[in-house]
């Protein structure tokens, strides 16, 4: 795995948190949304069904881990879980906290208006919050 | 789990085609693309994440296995994984086979166009293709 090389799409849009045990923890850059990526660092994969079983283990209990810190946000309502890829094909599993009245409820967050990002101070912020719980 | 009940906009949205050891296994009634959904028979869970670890190994296990009967259909060319949750909150799990250009290509299925509904005939047809795979 000491090949492993991120997306540059993902890369753009998201900021490194922290490395688990199977998958880089990253924080999408808008402010629209709590919205983490695990992006397991396995050479190739696209599909979660790719992963042989521990590594689909060691992802599940990443899932675990870091969508109940989402959901422990304060007015989060319900957690969406997604792993589509098709943009970009990196294995990567979105964990979005979401409530009534979010920019895209109650439909789903891809594709759905733009971006608004992070000013710098703020992204840094952020990923030091997550950093510090994910650690 | 006897007294599990399906929620009805579940239940009007697609069909029935088998058990599974922890879920039921739904086609949904959408012409547009080949998609499953699990329902795991647990009162009250509308998150993946509220399973316990025994029933969440389980439905990884009915991913794996559903998820690949997806994938193995003619054209299909990524799996798309989703559970959301924001308008039925009864825990259910998307897995939808996707390929460039279809009707909601590259974006998420859900809240895309409307559904288009199987004709009776095709929809059993459908049902039993899925169920002589899945039992």
């Amino acid at each position: 795995m000491t090949d492993f090389l991120l997306d540059p799409r993902l890369a753009a849009d998201s900021a490194f948190i922290a490395d688990g045990p199977l998958s880089q923890v990253r924080l999408m850059d808008d402010t629209r949304f709590p919205w983490l990526l695990l992006v397991p660092r396995v050479t190739g994969a696209s599909e979660w069904l790719e992963l042989d079983g521990a590594q689909q283990r060691l992802l599940l209990a990443e899932v675990n881990r870091a969508g109940n810190l989402v959901r422990a946000l304060p007015g989060v309502e319900k957690l969406n879980i997604g792993a589509l890829g098709n943009i970009v094909r990196q294995l990567h599993v979105h964990l979005v906290g979401r409530h009534a009245g979010d920019a895209a409820w109650p439909g789903p967050v891809w594709g759905s208006g733009t971006a608004q990002r992070h000013a710098p101070e703020a992204l840094a912020t952020q990923v030091e919050f997550w950093r510090s719980r994910l650690q």
